[in-house]
């Protein structure tokens, strides 16, 4: 599908074409043109109206890409990635958003329906004056609400990182290292997709390329700002990942200490005994216990308990009981 | 909460509201606004009187900002973290504080009661020359007591890690490592905000900004020499934390060697012997021992005897007891 | 084997020999001389035709080098690294491709067919456009189609450590060890050689050398990105097969404990019992139960259920069975 | 203490006081002053007669600081660490020795003795060269003489990592994991304070201060050169001591697996004889074993006896005996 | 032993001594100087003579330095590090080699003989041509021999590996881990051997210093090369080293798990028989099986039987055997 928006003397329209004469450097008229998942006839619009680089528009109809910044004389090409809210709940993933950014034109591809663009694409028509403040304005205010909605995900894995964390204590076990190492894929796609992500908008921050304007600057450093607190929260995050496989291993560890301890209780308490009965159950003459012959079970059964009393003296002075 | 301290001419007032004026370069006077958790009518002086960029406002406003130091024309932007007095015993937790610095201005804008800028307002109050001496040096005031709070709080933490230390190898047990777990999440709190602040209080120092003199510098690079301390503590920490982890599994396993090795005492003990007494309470005729009948016993009370003096030798030998 | 492609005037030949007039820069003839495993007698046309420097031709016809770019003035020396698809389907191989390029020329020299260059060769004399473009274009072409080459190994790859995730949690065994640790070498080949690939072709993009033309850098810019990827892919990857090794010992571990479970089980349930029995076996009168005579065995089967009932909910209330 | 040396026309003497003409750039007097645990009196000789700057001063006279270096314009600020020998013999400290560098004079200041600074001390009031030579080569001779003493400290640190290697593998336990830790931080402490040291000579070494003579950078070189091997060194130690805490955990493992195949053994050797002594043992007819009544027992021992042989073998063969 | 190499007007004569007008720039003489273990006496050339640094000779002299190059004006001063072949064949060690190169002379100071050296020297004795091509190629043969003499040894150490590797899934136990440590030491010997010389040789073909040609340049890029691709090797190693530990340590868990199987699956098989036994022992009338007396045994043996062969069943199901 395409969109096209046009902002000429302070009042924006959506058109049906792109006039090449509108994208020339000072004409006064601000186009976005919106393609998402488009067909081969409406991309054509990239290489006929716009004659951008082969290999760009090879790349914008693609998926796959790493995020990145590219600078081709007149416009710049840049792809960022959104949060995939189509996605499972259980995983982390994103799509890549392409944007060519001329002195007088925006030009975003994406595969399928995307959040942000859809939420500015609908300021944009009741608002004249956002689309006024011309194409870098608009990119600015496209990726400020893409980066916005990595928060919440963030926070999501954060709590879902404290749970792990809880877990691994509570209840160990091998499932619980699978969860791990499936969080662990999940924190590295966050990390492989924000710091890329942060060097774009950092060399637009710190003004690489001339169609960036100082107060543009401003909002992108604004921008390379989440980024960064983004990409520590993942360093972070896979930190503690980290720590928290060392823990489960660890308790993994203790857990068996303790099903040791209560083999070794139990045999120390118990092997004794036998040996006892099977003294006093050999065919051979014993001697006598004092007392009468209705005695002897009685001090047989205290010699049991007194042997049984001091293993549990010893386990509790060892801290096992 | 809003205070404002005007220095001119030799002594410093707290007065109601500020003059446009004063805050123009070369006007002679020195002005501090505090803004301690401001009201939305208080913190409007920042736009209308000050008239700092709107996304500068907004962070100042907002929390959960890492440290970074901006440029914007003629004031510089500053977030540092402080101690959060306000916190548990427990952890270690930190909250931002905001400086607006210009040629004639400081404006501070913290969420809470803040110690340093307490500590620093009523010196202020007290003595003209503080604010005389320009907003630099009150900025460079305020920096020095912010760094060295986090002194005494790096010192818990280290005692805390030799208490942990000797725990490890005295009772090792799954709750320590959650303990040891949660130490680790607070050496990074602590290192994530130590490194951006280092970084900032830098460019300082570096003088990569003109309103610093180099007077000033000195002052920063002193600050920055503790930052650089702090950070490589942080660092030692996280080193020795990650150790004590490795000898808390370590502790964990010589644990269990120390279990087993007592079940297997006992097994080997005991297990010979009920072999014995079971041959002799075999219903088939035995052959006699040597001496009467009622000398068999102590035969195999001999018997046993020795067999359980052989194994405690082999024992003895291995260092097993 | 050594084939020639020269194109002059817009058509393309294979011819039997280079003449040194062609390969003057401005001579407006683009030769392309391919040597496959090239006989000391072919090989010789390296130094008398092209008077390539005495190192690189050692290197270029020896094997076992790393991937690098090298400038001899008025020509480049490249190696850069193919798949090597004669390699066993269990390993990842490659094989080096050494290139030349001169302004008017580029010659190969690969030990052995090469998927990339025999498909660009076979394109090149069916459409005579290919050459003509000049031998920075068709360097560009084989780069490309190496590179893409890598992908479908890096899938396989990729899907690999899919199953040996899902094994480690399946079955762990000490083979698996073994499969994780093999895997790990071919992911560090995967790395050194990607990795200095990625700066080579950098290089190229960046436009380090006056051969490189504005269009023909766009196009190396692509190729790099690619390398990025793949390199960003394969420290993935190392990420991914260290959590495994992880998991595995974690599982293993886990085993061990379900193992210990069992004996612990097994000996709680029995040993008191045994000891019962003994006690009704050995030779002295023993208190009676309530009952005659034949009653006595069914108090005792029912001490014995009651004692096994015990254990087995004090089992179950630690989550044992 | 203070010690004032004062090297004019060639001679040597030890003064009273300094006088602020002979600190004058192109005074023709060397001077050094060596403040031992000055007192707050003798202290007052550096913002009195030097004037030095209030912070360094207040870091020159406190302690706990990392080594560096700062210009202030005419002087150099430097802080090194020397060996601490009043330490404990079984850990590594240090202890910091501030310096002042100027055109015409040195300033030291340390807490109480410095082998370097008395031993240098010394040879400059029985030579008359050595200050003559300038206050510049004068620190050169002591830091030279202060990386010297590292030297034996760190043959110290290899001597005990080689016993703890050669521990680990003969007499595993928990003890040593502690003694491995304290090690561990030792050499953090040398690395600590080796790194920051190299990097401040070597600032001196590449002449970035107009006070280094190019003949003096000489020296400083080799001297950064000494330091370089150290932290190498240190960075080597830390390689080691890693890998021993790994080897510790691997000879745990390993003996647990030698404690537990003995406990294997003994249960499976006597658990079948057990069995078989209580079958003979039963209060049932059991069938006759050929020969007569005394026969009985012969054939349950060679039974018994049967049965051991075969376990034996079977743990010859899986070499556990 | 001292050495002299004098090459005039195109022949190459060996001479007693070292005539000062020589070595001065343009003399149009080329001098080798080989010291090796050079006696006080011989070593005074360096002084007298060529009049080096003091520290330069003192470096050269004393042994145990890291590989470095240090630019002294006129000459520069090079240590690097060939094998040691007189050293034990179980351990990679190495031996310091000194360079002096200037305009006329190159300088070669080791401590006992060097078989790059000696090669070179042969070579030199019987072609005047090499000496003829001044002493900046000479150096260059030099260390290119010396950096081919490591293949060898790296080549050892990778079989080594492969050796290792094997033996880790074969037989895993505590001698192992001792050999994987040494190892580790001797792969962290060549690391530290091989990249400061990667860095010093990449120094000269940079051309950092202007006493080398360019065609001298290109001739050290051939030898930075080969010590890129060893120094890449040694990570490499240190990579496979580090996870041949872990698989060790995977390994003697594994082996541990065999072993409890084992104990457990023993003592599951035999206490029930033992409880069963103990039952029909015990001295308390009990109910009669079908059949007549004698039935009775058998009776009991089939239900051990059933009791076994359930277990193994089980077992079986699990996996374990």
């Amino acid at each position: 599908m395409i969109t096209i928006y046009k902002n000429e003397g302070g009042s924006t329209q959506i058109v049906d074409r792109v006039d090449p004469a509108w994208i020339q450097p000072g004409s006064g008229v601000s186009v976005w043109v919106d393609l998402d998942q488009p067909t081969p006839e409406e991309s054509r619009v990239l290489s006929d109206v716009f004659q951008f680089h082969e290999l760009a528009i090879e790349d914008a109809l693609s998926e796959l890409h790493h995020p990145k910044i590219e600078s081709y004389g007149d416009y710049l090409y840049l792809i960022l990635h959104g949060i995939d809210f189509s996605a499972s709940e259980h995983c982390f993933t994103t799509k890549d958003i392409d944007f060519f950014l001329g002195a007088q034109f925006l030009v975003t591809v994406h595969p399928g329906v995307s959040r942000s663009i859809g939420k500015i694409g609908a300021v944009c028509s009741r608002d004249a004056r956002i689309l006024g403040e011309g194409p870098g304005m608009l990119l600015y205010r496209i990726i400020d609400t893409m980066v916005d909605n990595y928060r919440p995900e963030v926070e999501k894995l954060s709590e879902r990182l404290d749970e792990l964390e809880d877990e691994v204590f509570e209840k160990p076990n091998t499932q619980l290292a699978r969860l791990i190492l499936n969080f662990k894929k999940d924190i590295s796609s966050l990390r492989q997709v924000v710091l890329p992500q942060r060097d774009a908008v950092g060399r637009l921050a710190r003004r690489e390329f001339p169609l960036i304007s100082e107060q543009l600057a401003y909002g992108f450093r604004d921008v390379h700002d989440h980024l960064v607190r983004l990409s520590d929260e993942a360093m972070f995050f896979q930190d503690r990942i980290t720590s928290i496989l060392d823990a489960h291993l660890s308790a993994v560890s203790n857990q068996l200490n303790q099903v040791m301890k209560v083999l070794t209780i139990i045999a120390t308490l118990f092997m004794p005994l036998t040996v006892l009965t099977g003294v006093y159950g050999m065919n051979v003459p014993l001697p006598h216990l004092p007392g009468g012959e209705r005695a002897q079970f009685w001090w047989i059964l205290g010699m049991m308990l007194a042997m049984s009393g001091t293993m549990l003296v010893y386990f509790r002075r060892k801290h096992w009981i």
